[in-house]
């Protein structure tokens, strides 16, 4: 069974992360939720990189603000991959600190990255890579496009 | 068997692109490499994003510059978790328009954005998603990093 | 008889795109209004921009926000004149990302850009294209801009 | 007959702009090409702008770089589409000074603006907005868009 | 007797630039007050251009936002010195738009301008350039700072 | 006699500053050209901003780079209209911490900012000021624009 | 007995500063806190910058906004290590101009840059600073970050 | 007696970083120099970062571009005051990432940024550090700054 650990730094980044809990309950998908902070448990964080593909994790959302180092540095000792949220936090400088934190990895050390306070789009990206080992789980993404397709001419039709 | 489709805009991609290649092949997983561009094939994006998961592709690498479209659209068609490469093109604003055209995608429809140019941790990325579901990769993966240190403690020992 | 066609990514983009209605109703020109998202209806994408052209559509606007793609994938289907009109949507990154998505577009593939929320312009626009062949279109386009010059003016002697 | 005239702000702007012309000839569209400096020759710009469409232009591309004007200016006299080239000159700021100084036009004097030093761009976007009330040239952007997808094809084929 | 000319784009700009007039009516400096849409009265802005120096305007300070040509049009017909003032307005990106069309003026054709909403400086520093051939002004000036450093002591005391 | 004061930050910033020296010649103004180091020579600093307006200096530029300080320290002191060049020097961040440095200057204190390496158009400004209390100046300043005309009218038939 | 000297450009830079001033009294250490404008008190600067180290002050803060150069010119004078608070103001452009007009000195006179209103940042700073030579403070420092851990601990524990 | 640790994340930095070694050596400050890579050598960044204070180090400098982490987390397991260098490396967005990266700490744990590339003020910034303590290091920063003066005295004398 596939789990998807979620982690942010601060608890203020909360409203911000629960997209990625909703829309992975949402493909059915179970989740593990902490708060991890990279500049204020480095041992925690630690822990938690060395050991999360040890327990069944397959993939970690981690999202955080400013210079956002938690992303990057899951990813530096974890095997799994990391999908890092920007957040917009209250005194970035208009989110562009925590986007280049999170992007501009170097060369073997990867971070997917999503839009800022896209952390919805962190859970849609979780689970297409269970997917893309699972057939149940790609069959409700099918379905899931398929959804959004069809709000979209809702709303067409709405127009006329 | 797990397959990655790397594909990009224009064949003047190709020497930032070559960087996925190459990784993966050093994982030992098979590619797929081909041309398909958004904005001059548009009738070859659509097919190729509608199939690309039922022919046994488990994800997409896509690479563009500038107002950079293509791994937005496969993301829009595929159930596939695709990996958009930033490609610094010549007429780019210093690559701010490839990135933000990647990355910031709406609700419902992500991209796994890595750096600029960042073709190589692309590849990572994608054997990072296959070893999520597969031991093998996955410990090739844990070797791969002991590898990365091996490096630095090497020029460390070097300073010495 | 001239027709513009006025697209949008979202039902949420409305406020900003019925500025292009209204000043095109001013200058008595039919539209057509739709909502053609390029993430999550790309068939009726793919749809819109091969045949727009075969219904007696003269001009596009297609306005979207964040990874703006609609603009430049009508673009690259279609043989008429695309308006793009970057929106300003919330987690944009202060409108760069639907700018530079949208301006960015490589060579062969050109979207004619206006300013950020532009739509008022983008709908002008539209007119001057139809007026440089439809000299009745053209006479009221200079007539619009005696009005702009004459509020100006009224405004300049309100100070005195 | 439909005349496309092709301005810039410097002969420094030539070798950027000369893709414009060499575009339209393609498209068998005849053109007018001079040097009119917002900044230098106020008295031809006016001049210019206030007359073109009173002798058979159908369409003006601008160029201009830093704090370019020229579009802008032009589009604030004349009732024809004008189509902004920004183009990135010595001093500027990596070349946003010109695309913002041509893009953000006020409310009611838009400039239809390109990519940065996109000027085979505004050629093409010209011969779309007379190709939109001139079936034959319409028939060539149909053909030519055919051309962009069979260099792709070819390149596609020699990956192989 | 010097005078200074304050003229802005439209009148949505006199919150921002009625600054300039109180400043410079505190310095005992004539002022003229005028709105001059360099997009809407093209023919005013270069009447005003050509003249204003003939009839006793000593400095011209121009306010203008978004592509802000206003200044640097002044500029390029007017031997005066011409101090722009870049305005934050509603759709402008962040103020950056205004800011580069005004500063990046080419060769030949400078505008002395100043921050972002910078109003009261453009007064002061119209004070300046008269102060620079006017005694009177000038040590009015010298007293002018002598205040600021007054108000700023003062506010340090009241601190302990 | 007007005299106008050029100083610079670093004895490298020569290249572009030598520029304002030139133009100022040919206007047949009388220069005085020092290096004075906000950062490294402070005291001098002081004494020239206090003193400039005493010995005969009716303007002065000011040119430096990154974080720029020199102009607006001059500012401080000084009665005089102060211009500020911003100099792209080697490890700025594209020259937009010098154009901020300088620009930005808060209430009470303007810095009269040109383009970035724009010496030339800070001695042409520099003369503007002079020739708002000097016809003979004033008069050479009308002749100069004419002069540009004419190279842009050469041009321009140079293509035909 | 270790000082901090905590100063600002103007009053208005309170709000932000109080943090700085609340921490170090945390922390036990002694602050001093003025008032000094570059732009406005340049004596005041000069006085303050060549004296502080001599009355016992070991670490200056000093914060600014806009173009600031408060901080660069105290480092220019004084030999201590000099922290530098970047203020976003109310006109600034988004920060970007205090961020690099403290960040961005040149070789020979550094500044300690801490986060856009990092002013609690900047007191921690000095703290550490002081600790480097003195045990007592550093004891202090790791407690400090020991309850920074607990805090995220007894967060993450809310979240189960 | 006081020693500076100077690390970096990759030996390609070594070019910029040299810069700290040789400053600090001019100062007669011990050095000891590393390369402690935050991404792939987690355990190492580990062990130095809870122990440099224990070994007698009393500051530390990090060195790192893009995405940079090594600075902040050196500095969210020390109590020691940590400098950091962004390092402009070569698929950088013009340095933009590694600035942000290393300013925008969150609260709580501070590292003091110079300028990017600034390794010699790092070097410089370490060495009033340490002289704020110690009376014969500050002797030699006077002294340093007597030279900076003398030096551009020169340049100003070799002008005349």
């Amino acid at each position: 069974m596939n789990k998807v650990a979620i982690i942010m730094g601060s608890i203020s980044d909360m409203p911000v992360m629960q997209d990625a809990i909703d829309i992975l309950k949402e493909f059915g998908i179970e989740t593990e939720v902490d708060i991890v902070s990279a500049h204020r448990t480095p041992e925690k964080l630690f822990d938690f990189s060395m050991n999360a593909h040890k327990r069944g994790i397959s993939v970690v959302i981690a999202g955080a603000g400013g210079a956002a180092h938690l992303p990057g540095m899951v990813a530096s000792m974890s095997p799994l991959p990391v999908i890092g949220v920007p957040v917009k936090s209250s005194n970035s400088i208009d989110g562009w600190d925590s986007v280049l934190s999170i992007l501009q990895m170097p060369g073997g050390v990867p971070v997917a990255t999503v839009a800022l306070n896209g952390a919805k789009n962190a859970g849609i990206l979780a689970a297409q890579i269970i997917g893309s080992s699972d057939k149940t789980v790609q069959e409700k993404m099918i379905a899931y496009k398929e959804g959004l397709k069809a709000a979209v001419i809702k709303a067409s039709e709405g127009l006329k």
